[in-house]
């Protein structure tokens, strides 16, 4: 009776429900404090002090009708003039406040890039591993979403199959670094190799191909890593933003869209996202959390707590016996199953008290995603929990 | 180069940008204050004084983390249950928690409802005159907008031929009351007759139709008019609600969905709600004004001003000459042009400084809307354009 699309993903969204429930299950007969819930990316670092301070301040000093009230589709003009120019000191970039679209979060503003970009039958590439919402993304535009098989060896983009996967239909590039799950960030050579594949793509095509980065880990760096901006590398891009893990404000729906200014018919870009964030009932980005992250730029999370998170995690999975890259970036830790099946390794790891991800449901069997934005006693407790689990298959 | 269903979209939001512009124009030359906007519906009341009680008493007493934090994608329990049980007080009806969805506004909430119930190639019923943007609502699902003709002696759902204009194809009957633009309310009488036409029509294509309320306005009514509530009338019912006029919070995106409890495969349709949600980017209703709406239940904006602008101006137009109902809810006056043609009467009003939607832009030519959300001065010192205006067709 519901509409034919939505019924498959119903069916899928029943299978996560299960493994929520089985967590709750296990909380049950164990206590909550020994089950080690790795499943979910939601943070658990408390959002910066000057986020209350920030709307404290809006409360008191500027007008309700205002600060609650509609805006132009794509936010306000003072706050999408504040981030441009946040944009181009930070990432020497020359963005105007026309070349911003505030969001629902990275979601929303991904929803309208698509909106926007795509005609049925059109093809979205990306990079496996990948996060496995994208395909439903595409799919709500009638698009296909193909995914490049990865390089296990490094989980920089497959560069070398890349080329092969790029059709007459290729619409859009999705990428996504720092990566879920993996942890890594796509570096400058592989980003530059990529721009170049692009211009030689859509030369012999004779059509664009837009390269759209999905950024909400950006903040999420550890050891001085640098993560390259997309629009220094390649023309037609549009990098989506979110504050859900800088800020820790994955509830609010907040982000921005960043467009290049010289990207192809900007005009009329900028003109269709502003019409597919009304159309679509996003309407605008909300209003007081426009304002209060105009207020707070610069303003981030403590990493350090997951920096700490991901060293013990690391370092002791390692020791144990399981092969993993050390993350980079984000709240994610991508570990190869010293078995095939990763399904069967997630059912294993159960009987540990372990909650963890098969890494198929990333375009990537093989590995299982641990999201280690827990606390960190929690880690320290299940520890012995991953030695018992390696010790199954010796 | 953008998407082949955007193109014409953007066409048509230039033209609202053309008139957005010439009021622009217009205040340059003639002085703000000498220009009278009735184009607009953004409230112009302040939210009541509780709006920011309660977000001070959230950041003061609620975890950051939980106030801020990823939640289910139909929204928090707690919230959920609050609404459900306000819901059922105020209107006897018998809802549950899981029978509401915490949406992005009712824009949100419609778009996930078309996304569940629609197939491409079915068809959505609604009555002119009707908000425009239903159409493009419809369009996302690649289902299309049937408009039934309006009754222009009461503006009530014209039932007399909307039984010719149910077909198999027919999935969704889409109302709005009180309405935008005529601001009448749809009687009981009305509603029943509505109900037992779509129980015939159930019975004769043996499947359902579902009937989806937009009701923004439900608290902004006039003259202790009663708004009668459709679960009550219709067991395939979803209610779609937004706090963004009663509460004047259209720029924060929060309401929900009411889904009664009988409706054909709850669980199914209450899951696809949840998903689309999450697939179309919403994610989740802004997490901290779910928490505030739920501490706030019952608050509303000071409905007496909206009264008093629609006295003066309903009370001088007809004073004037002008026809129009006088407009039992919403903030809103659907005024008869005394010449057929709707777009050159708002050309000629603009020689006057006033600013006027034309009523095909609802599916009802011959009338303009007249949005009187605007300040009490302003419409004490448009009144002597109005007599200008009707004086050239004398």
């Amino acid at each position: 009776m519901i509409s034919h699309k939505m019924k498959d993903l119903v069916a899928g969204s029943s299978l996560i429900r299960a493994m929520f429930e089985e967590g709750k299950r296990l909380s049950a007969i164990h206590g909550i404090d020994n089950v080690y819930d790795y499943s979910l990316g939601n943070p658990n670092v408390e959002p910066p002090e000057v986020i209350k301070e920030a709307i404290r301040e809006i409360l008191d000093e500027e007008s309700p009708t205002m600060v609650h009230g509609y805006m132009n589709n794509s936010g306000y003009e003072d706050v999408r003039e504040a981030i441009a120019n946040y944009t181009n000191s930070k990432h020497n970039t020359n963005v105007a406040k026309n070349h911003i679209v505030m969001t629902c979060g990275a979601a929303g503003g991904l929803n309208i890039v698509f909106k926007t970009l795509l005609n049925p039958g059109d093809e979205v590439l990306t990079f496996a591993p990948f996060f496995a919402e994208y395909r439903n993304y595409a799919s709500n535009y009638d698009a296909s979403l193909v995914v490049v098989p990865p390089n296990t060896e490094t989980f920089q983009p497959n560069l070398q199959v890349f080329t092969d996967y790029i059709s007459e239909k290729t619409k859009v590039v999705l990428v996504n670094s720092p990566n879920n799950p993996t942890g890594v960030i796509y570096n400058e050579e592989t980003l530059r190799e990529l721009a170049k594949i692009l211009e030689d793509k859509q030369k012999e095509y004779g059509h664009s191909i837009f390269l759209v980065s999905d950024e909400p880990y950006r903040e999420i760096v550890y050891d001085q890593a640098v993560v390259p901006y997309l629009l220094n590398y390649y023309e037609n891009t549009i990098v989506g933003y979110s504050y859900s893990k800088s800020l820790s404000l994955p509830g609010e729906r907040i982000g921005y869209l960043v467009v290049h200014p010289n990207i192809e018919e900007v005009d009329s870009v900028m003109a269709s996202l502003n019409v597919a964030n009304r159309i679509l009932g996003f309407v605008n980005a909300p209003s007081l959390f426009q304002r209060v992250v105009a207020r707070t730029l610069g303003a981030e999370v403590d990493v350090t707590i997951y920096k700490k998170n991901r060293d013990v995690l690391y370092d002791h999975i390692r020791k144990v016996g399981f092969e993993a890259l050390k993350p980079e970036g984000a709240f994610y830790l991508f570990m190869k199953t010293p078995i095939e099946d990763d399904v069967k390794f997630c059912e294993d790891a159960k009987k540990f008290n372990l909650l963890l991800v098969p890494g198929r449901a990333f375009g990537c069997p093989g590995y299982v995603r641990l999201s280690y934005c827990i606390a960190y006693n929690r880690i320290v407790n299940s520890l012995p929990a991953f030695e018992s689990l390696w010790a199954l298959y010796l």
